[in-house]
């Protein structure tokens, strides 16, 4: 809303089932996709395997905007996938809401992706130099119409999928349903996240493991990077593509700042990373101070460490106003001051007289750190003191994250002292690199770092490509 | 609703303008579907060309429900096409909305069609085998595939529709719009009607003339069968397909039924022809009688003609209830019988101890024709003696009217006496097939009569493949 | 919409039934509502008495808009009240829809009304003298104000309405429904319709019989000027306030235009009045002619009984576009001469070349008649002969008919001459008061011409009570 | 939602400007109901006074669904109420929205409250006995009727609503708009809060202060009890009832759970009384822990006064789902064990193999603890010791808090020892009456804790007068 954060970017949810045990599959999509809304509140969809005809909903709205019981009663089918999105407005964004679905020359099929390829703007060139038509902007789109031209050259979806995922760059968790197998992929570089689960013998698969609590569903293991797990009614297969696992390269925002702080990735519990992530803090930027703040609700789990590592006793600063939906109506045309004041109010008697740590995420833009540390100061705190979970933000990212210009980033063009006097803090530290990624070193693969280094795992062909889509 | 009936089809609106004459073109699109929304009411859509980038509007609904001045306004362009739908339920209708927008290797383009490939369903499989992946079920998105396919291979989009047109069969009125022109093409043997009119030297193209009347456009003539009309920057061009115009088969169910009896199609109005084919039948099927009542809306015209050519007064005698819209609740569950009083009621003072001459425009499987009957004999009618402005139909049709299963179809499966009785009337008249050409002679081409006689004009290759996709 | 008329008012229907008959007393109200439409489109309810309680729905929109079949199974009862309601623009339009639901002292009620009070407001500053406040402004709730003061001092209701019709004055049908009881009263003039109908021994009540046809219902007879009938599980009962059936004042309007023409009113045929108008018609203003076209839907009946009596063939001159709704926009923005065409199309070859008599049922402003006497010229008639089925139109009215002030009434301010030339015509010819009162003598009560006389049947006192509320 | 907690009641806003300053009334309502959201989820309603005829809106649904641009534009006024209510569910839904809008006899008047009246049911039956008319179940609408009866009697409105308050018995904030004036109230006991502020010069009431700083308002004091406040051209003026402010009974739980915890009620601010009560709650009931965790979100603030005082470390130890909205599918479909999980999910890495003291407001059936205790244990907790910041619910509010019957309160039917093993606790300890009451000293009137002793402040007339009306 009135947010100057990175964006989240899209969920996807995924169940297969054999037809005769009787779940109800498009309710497991919905509240799974509810425990993803975090990662998209801009549409939603639902798409169930009918016996081989697919039946879907997809519209602009939340999860609970979208779908009723009789909507759920009509998705009957014996597997389905689910897609929350988020994206930056548009003409026709009601067409780009997932799950694609579509008919090509082996029946039916439903795709949904989270992530952002950086080769689709040559690719959609290259196809519709042959004559292809595109109906969307979505990378969901264009794998469909590369996956269903390799179809014609391969024995089974598993293996034109192999060669597409060759001929794709960039970052995505997907998900592939035909009327006989429901498909799970990740990009080679593992960098969006997606995690498999099991309940009552039937297969899942959801961007991150949250939906499984919720579920019921037990976490079995993260798809890895480069895997393509294929279940059907014979149960469940994987294969790799060449050259996948070699190296990896996670988003490393999806621990912090991203992903819901209870969901587990590549076995690490996303609490527990942020948490370190403020012990951290403690330690390369300590300060002496009454109270730690967390920034809700991304900054609390790094404040919680931050407290426990430095002793300041921890405290919940700021009322939040949850009830900010889609359609809530900006402030522009009263004060523009009202801003940051609906969304987040501090607490005075927590804050004044007091020398306050404040804790947060990320800075982008700036403008929102320079009001909330203006609150603080409204509010009686003495001094403020930022501390930021994550290194400065100084790339833009091309792989389903939306990042403004790179000129907007704050600490592109700023040194940390000067965007300390623009936030107007008395200081502010940021995490290390090197800390930051010791935070995740349970995880076990490697890391995109790029909006700190400008280090981009694969070379970036789309430079407008930025944001999901 | 209730109606036995052969199902009215789709309809098409196009207009081009110079960009500097600031022509409303969408309120034009709107007005013009408005006038054309007795062709569907399932669907109906605007797309407009806002300098190269397509805006659209598409929804399921009536023209005036999908449509308001806040979309209008948005819908700003130099160019815009729409279509109102008419279809057979399904799973996924609003896929299937018209005008279809897509992308493809030369920019964007919309795509606008009434009619019905015959060979779509293999030209489909041609292109999936090819890896095309489809993303509706409607022929526009086949015609769509094949055109930016022909595009590579020609230096322009007319020549490439030139191509197209010689791989599709079947009946359409096509519009293509793309970034710098407005294409209008019938197919080789002219079966949807498609006219050219011209208002402040603005081109615009419609399914029927009675949208021309609405909006003052002045009636040019109609795009020829087989004919394909560029307009651009710099005015108009026409070209022919090969083959074209050799002979013609335009749906004489527009004269007889379709069409809005103020249109003047192939320069023949159609309440003219209707008109005719009652005094033909009263030539054909005199009888003695003291009233003659059209079937409102369509038997109205010939009931005229039939009054005059008979002597015997003409009178309106039933009530329609006109209020019945896509939302009405069916009386399935009260009882069956409301269902022919619900929309007509006859006017007892009319009809009461008279013997009636009943004028419809056709019998499809016969149970309407048995309802209204009935309520005339309820009336007081003595004897009711019906007259049917078309021959029987006996035969589906492929071209993009909804008819029944010939099984249903009752002339295909009873002789002439065997339905008067099942429709309880004292007599029963057809027009002659000769009778009804003649009323249309001057249309000056040839007609489809292939409902009548099964003598389809081109080849058949998807069997399945009736009703208006 | 563009239309120039007197505007329709409201309707009502009602239904009562024992518990155990099972009737769907809610679809039953919906079809007849749905047979009323043309009584008003602007918002329509039902109401339910589910054993004391009230369930409703009211919305703005037509019936089929509002109604589907969630909420008629929701809205179960033994017996139901519905309405139909047509009002100028307001603030707060959706809270005067009907039925008006009220709890009071002896439980809960609901009332709908067709009709305007003409002392309402009065009766309004009394109540609020004594501290009554309302919540609409709608007649209903005055009459349910009066009627719940009333019902302390009597023993029933229907003594209470008795005291409360004498109270009231002006034009009103009424449907009243308790816990135990459905009573219907009709004002002591009888100034709107209000007819009563028996099905399987059950009640019903209508503004008009067209709705008993729809249903199956047999018409009884018509509620009495003044009179109260009382359903409840006793069966019927009437009663007459004093002073009814002295005279009468049914508004003549109902014939003329308002009604449809297969509905029974008093015992003639609606279609049966208006037929005798136009042969009155022909007689007081003959002239040599080639057609006579009714302008539809309302001017039908008039032209076939001109045409009759004339010897001069009858013919449906003009299309009428049948999809304006509601929410249809205004072609005030790209061209006003768009108004009567997009309603009104003429048929070229009936009127090219002839001279023709056109039949409409008023002339209010003047400016629709001007336009459709254009259309018929632009068409090609040599000469336009208008006849109106009804006198002058010179005075408001006050009852529940929304006319324009005075001034804007053409014939308050202009000879017959004056207006034949405003609106182009060749000549113009009123049907006589006499005439017209002469084709409604079966109806064997007196009438209300006050629009044309000025002599209106009660005292007048709030002068701006025009309009149905 | 799954939740078994007392019901948040309804929030009132309003405020008044001199015509001149140009005020965007509607909006300062809009933003200042945004920030009452918590308090009633259900309906919510503006209505400004537009030079004495009052415009409105109110609907079902949460402030962001309701309005947009256009309505807030419409919406113009110098002065302005607008309403947030929650209630439990029942037929008539939409009608009970407030503000209620009157016709009286000196103009129009809008009525918007917070509260109860708790002899509602039989002023009703004594206005009705008079032959009053009701048209909601809302005791808005009986304090109308009595207002507008006692304006016959007085000079002016404030007068009027002296007397009524004299009549009516029960809880409520209130405030009533009229076409001069702006009115404020609070019951004599001030068992509901209202604050007054001011900005720019201008009046601003409601419920809580929390949106006085979302809107840069100065609080300047509550309403006090009794008081009655008139804002009009003249400024601010007051008044008190006969008998007000010699005891007080403030709702104590607004302090534990109703109010956000930045608001200041009468002095103090309640996430201090909160914190304070997690103090009091660790001498009282200390336990020998790892960690302390406040079930989100109203046991946090008292989880940090327990971790402060007992020097156990805190952390967020549960997920929040927030996305939870009045459309949201009840998944009794699926597993009903979804329940809970669905909202609230548990932090591994903060629970697992932690001896855990849990925070929760209040335990009211007992299922829910049950429920959260269970979580916790499944996320490793080995010890779950449960405190909570109010004593024991035993009784039913009357006084417009949605509490289940008496027999369904656990508290009321069970020892502690009880209700511990019933919600799987290792212990259990409610903090006691009298340190409840020392948290909330610095608030200097006296507080209604009726729900733990059943020594109701007022006499309970109407038995089933629970919950918000």
């Amino acid at each position: 809303m009135f947010d100057d954060k990175l964006q989240e970017e899209c969920g996807v949810f995924g169940i297969y089932t054999n037809r005769e045990s009787q779940v109800d599959t498009a309710r497991m999509a919905y509240y799974g996709l509810f425990s993803l809304q975090h990662r998209g509140q801009e549409s939603a969809g639902i798409a169930v395997n009918n016996s081989g005809t697919i039946l879907y909903r997809k519209e602009m709205g939340m999860v609970n905007e979208i779908f009723d019981d009789v909507i759920l009663d009509y998705l009957k089918g014996h597997s389905a996938i689910g897609h929350v999105r988020y994206s930056t407005s548009g003409d026709s964004l009601a067409e780009n809401a997932q799950p694609l679905v579509i008919k090509y020359t082996k029946g039916h099929m439903a795709l949904a992706h989270n992530g952002n390829l950086t080769n689709a703007k040559r690719l959609r060139a290259e196809l519709e130099a042959q004559g292809t038509i595109f109906q969307t902007t979505t990378d969901s789109e264009v794998i469909a119409a590369l996956l269903s031209r390799a179809r014609i050259r391969h024995r089974n979806i598993e293996e034109s999928l192999e060669e597409v995922m060759g001929v794709i760059r960039g970052a995505y968790a997907l998900l592939v349903m035909t009327p006989k197998k429901l498909i799970a992929a990740r990009d080679p570089l593992g960098m969006r996240p997606l995690v498999m689960g099991i309940k009552d013998g039937n297969y899942v698969f959801s961007s991150e493991s949250c939906a499984f609590d919720t579920l019921g569903v037990k976490l079995v293991r993260d798809v890895e990077p480069g895997e393509i797990i294929i279940i059907d009614e014979n149960g469940m297969r994987s294969m790799h593509v060449e050259g996948a696992s070699k190296r990896s390269a996670l988003c490393v925002f999806e621990y912090i700042y991203f992903a819901r702080p209870d969901s587990v990735i590549e076995g690490l519990e996303v609490y527990k990373a942020r948490y370190r992530a403020g012990e951290a803090l403690a330690k390369e930027h300590p300060v002496e101070a009454d109270v730690v703040i967390g920034v809700p609700d991304s900054g609390l789990a790094a404040a919680h460490g931050y407290s426990v590592a430095s002793g300041i006793p921890q405290a919940g600063g700021f009322m939040k106003n949850r009830y900010v939906g889609r359609t809530f109506i900006q402030p522009n045309q009263v004060q523009r001051e009202l801003g940051v004041h609906l969304k987040l109010n501090p607490i005075r008697s927590i804050v004044e007289g007091k020398r306050v740590v404040m804790i947060d995420d990320s800075i982008v833009r700036g403008t929102t750190s320079r009001h909330i540390v203006n609150l603080l100061r409204e509010a009686g705190a003495t001094e403020v003191h930022v501390r930021i979970s994550s290194p400065p933000v100084k790339y833009s990212c091309y792989f389903g994250i939306d990042t403004p210009e790179r000129k907007n980033l704050v600490a592109s063009n700023h040194s940390i002292d000067e965007i300390r006097e623009m936030i107007c803090a008395d200081s502010l530290g940021y995490i290390s690199r090197e800390s930051l990624l010791e935070t995740c070193k349970e995880a076990k693969l490697q890391f995109c770092t790029a909006c700190f280094s400008g280090d981009y795992p694969v070379k970036i062909e789309d430079e407008e490509a930025r944001g999901c889509q």
